[in-house]
């Protein structure tokens, strides 16, 4: 089994590996979302790089680098409108601003400023520039806290810097990891921030059992079509049947139009990786119209997959495995273009993945299994040493298994307010989001029909109601932040 | 003028400087407080070593160090009696312990477990054992969002490792520097303590106008007694004619008992700085019952200290300074032991006091002045230019001059809550301290009559009343918090 992604060669080079636990960490993020709808090709921003300090936490290292930021005023009502910060995840910002059409659907109506500033160690904001990922020491302050902490003292300058922005109430958006810092940045921050939205965040994805984000994955093959995750579950021993034989390798390499064919076992575990990653990004973007990702997908493509996966169980093992190679090109070539499809490859190739690889290491530790029961998959069990000695040889640390525990709150978090969860029951991630308000201010909302922060997203024709009324809820919310800040200063 | 202090020989050394920027900044410091009164010798504990990581904010330094802490379970009421919390500050924990006599009176009400924790880089708990303080990068660790995070992780293992204590609410407490670590592990981790007691704890000390300390130190000598800041405040240039002379020098060196001689115009200069000090941490401990001290003490030793300060204007140089010295004999030589007073020592040692002032030098910012007008001092402006060069030329680093205000929020902390705010009206720390309640769970107790954290000390006949209902008032919000969240687990 393969590792988290291996879009990137670099990735790859560093991280060839056998089956692992690390084979079971999906990835989070916004990155696996979508590019700007084509009708709003009007975003425009003006682009800034601030000085930050390379270490907010200590004072030895006193360097500093230069975080980008975007900005657009055209709908600013200076002196009262409000800053609706956007607290960049792991990936190059402009990414982002594209794809938060949220932001500009709504920045009208609320007179607001955009902002969208770029997490550390992503995109051009690199500490220490081309050599930001070179070795453990450079790679040291790519932590949360670092990043919040850049926000935080972002915040402060635009706020002391641009005229008319002192009286601006600011409001944290994220969306996945970007969520999750939007929650913590009110958390540990709120003097930065009234209140924060903090879209399919799975701020609990530490502490939830382990099995929980794949059950999710499932479920939505199960409610997409009939047998469709019975298939998939029973594709695994199909997979290893046909490839015991050299002939059979020689079928599979040819049924899925691989460009490289099949010839070793950890060929075939790599292929297996690559499927199984193809089904948790499908749930990820299972979105009700559509969308152009890395590869342009049909409206609720998951629907569109499992049509190609109603078999009952007297089919045979090609007959099966025939109808997932029809399946996966409903993600991989939509359009028909595709000359062979590239295991090496499930998503938009991004800088952050090794980012991401690193902080999932340290801190972001977010335990995953499978049992095959519960979930459609290969059984494979969470195993904390055998992750951290993997990130120990790959990056020469080892994670903190209980750390975001403890600064981030676990779920004792009542204690904070002017917080917006929303999640969409589809996505995977919803497994460690807060599905359920904890108080009068820190609010959950269920998306239905919603695949990965789906409410971020540019509004659509092809909406559902549930996603309207998410959207509207959120702005109410945010006008009732602003109010509340009005008459508290 | 001289620094901080200087009553270590080491810190003598790294530190010897002329008239400063520094030589302005007061110590905090619960150090200066008092020793356990005789009659509560009763103070018994457990001493505890847990493994702290040197580094929670980065991944590369992955060393652990011990951190002291105290613990008595004698009232502890387990399954539910609360855990009351000191967030040690800058110096040896023992000492906290046995000088915060306030915890040991109320632990039995409340059933309480009492747990005392021991500041990185203070007393045992060094993360480089005897190197900690002998370069840059080992110091590179002492920082207050470090401390934070050993409090909480500390927690943490305790409610999971001692047998009951899982459902114990636990209640940081803590006294000047300790009281705003007090309040801000309420604010930053919230999941860890139910609320927080911070006495004397100047939160806003870094954004107050820098002459507001010196201010309060002066009015405490002014409704003292007749005359007596406005004779301190001629002192000084007293001092510099009578000084001008070898037969003045001579006259000044006898007249104060100095141990050395005053010689020349730096020793004049420090002399001052040390009569300055002298006057500062009077007011602090200017307590309504005999105590002993570095020194001992007797009740009200300002109003003591004025008695000898009565003099018009009439009075000539050597009149005053006369009475000067029978004023500074009252701190440095109550039971008239003293052979010769010593101008290096004005409070107890601590081991504390160098790494105070690296903390002043990088985050704990404290801007201080005087103008020789709304205050009894020499005048001597805030140079944040000056005070940064020291620090360079003493540790190598620069103190960030608006990071403290950015982390910890300023003054807008409305949004947290369960924290109170105690203060003395005789303290000059009030001037940073949070005088006026913020909200309903953020409550301001101003204590008439009381000096440094006057309501963390033992009870005494001689408490004035404002301290007794203090006290009251703060158990009474304990057992509102310990209730409150009984009700929402």
């Amino acid at each position: 089994m393969r590792l988290i992604n291996t879009a990137l060669h670099f990735l790859l080079l560093l991280l060839i590996l056998g089956c692992n636990a690390l084979g079971l960490k999906p990835q989070l993020l916004g990155r696996h979302t979508v590019q700007t709808n084509s009708q709003h090709t009007s975003v425009s921003y003006k682009t800034f790089y601030f000085d930050q300090q390379i270490d907010h936490f200590g004072f030895l290292e006193n360097g500093t680098f230069k975080q980008k930021y975007l900005l657009n005023d055209q709908h600013w009502h200076k002196e009262g409108g409000p800053i609706l910060f956007y607290t960049g995840n792991e990936g190059d910002i402009t990414w982002f601003c594209n794809n938060t059409g949220f932001m500009w659907d709504v920045a009208e109506e609320l007179g607001a400023l955009l902002v969208f500033a770029e997490h550390r160690y992503y995109g051009e904001s690199m500490p220490f520039g081309e050599e930001s990922y070179s070795n453990a020491k450079y790679l040291n302050y790519l932590t949360s806290e670092q990043a919040l902490a850049d926000f935080a003292v972002l915040i402060k300058a635009l706020k002391k810097t641009l005229p008319g922005a002192q009286k601006s109430s600011v409001i944290a958006i994220g969306g996945s990891y970007g969520g999750m810092l939007a929650a913590w940045l009110r958390m540990k921050y709120p003097s930065a921030v009234v209140g924060a939205l903090a879209a399919s965040a799975p701020i609990w994805q530490f502490i939830v059992p382990c099995g929980e984000f794949y059950k999710v994955v499932t479920n939505d093959f199960t409610i997409s079509g009939t047998n469709c995750s019975s298939n998939i579950r029973r594709s695994w021993a199909a997979i290893d049947r046909v490839s015991a034989t050299g002939e059979g390798l020689q079928w599979l390499s040819q049924e899925f139009g691989l460009c490289n064919p099949l010839k070793t076992r950890d060929d075939v575990d790599g292929f297996k990786a690559w499927l199984q990653e193809t089904w948790v990004n499908l749930a990820m973007v299972d979105y009700p119209y559509e969308a152009n990702f890395l590869q342009p997908l049909p409206a609720w493509p998951v629907k569109v997959v499992c049509k190609n996966l109603h078999f009952n169980t007297s089919a045979s093992d090609k007959q099966l495995l025939n109808g997932i190679s029809q399946a996966v090109r409903v993600y991989y070539n939509y359009t028909g273009d595709a000359v062979c499809l590239n295991t090496s490859q499930t998503a938009t190739g991004n800088l952050g993945l090794l980012g991401w690889f690193y902080q999932s290491c340290t801190e972001m530790v977010m335990p995953m299994c499978t049992d095959g029961v519960a979930d459609m998959f290969e059984p494979q069990p969470w195993n904390f040493q055998a992750f951290s000695d993997e990130c120990y040889s790959q990056f020469g640390v080892r994670p903190r298994e209980d750390w975001a525990e403890i600064v981030y709150g676990g779920r004792n978090i009542s204690a904070h307010s002017n917080i917006i969860f929303s999640n969409g029951n589809l996505d995977p991630w919803m497994s460690g989001g807060v599905t359920r308000s904890l108080s009068e201010s820190l609010v959950a909302i269920m998306i239905d029909g919603g695949a990965h922060h789906l409410d971020l997203r540019y509004n659509s024709e092809f909406d559902p109601a549930s996603v309207i009324k998410t959207r509207v809820l959120e702005v109410h919310y945010f006008k009732q932040w602003i109010k509340q800040a009005a008459t508290t200063k």
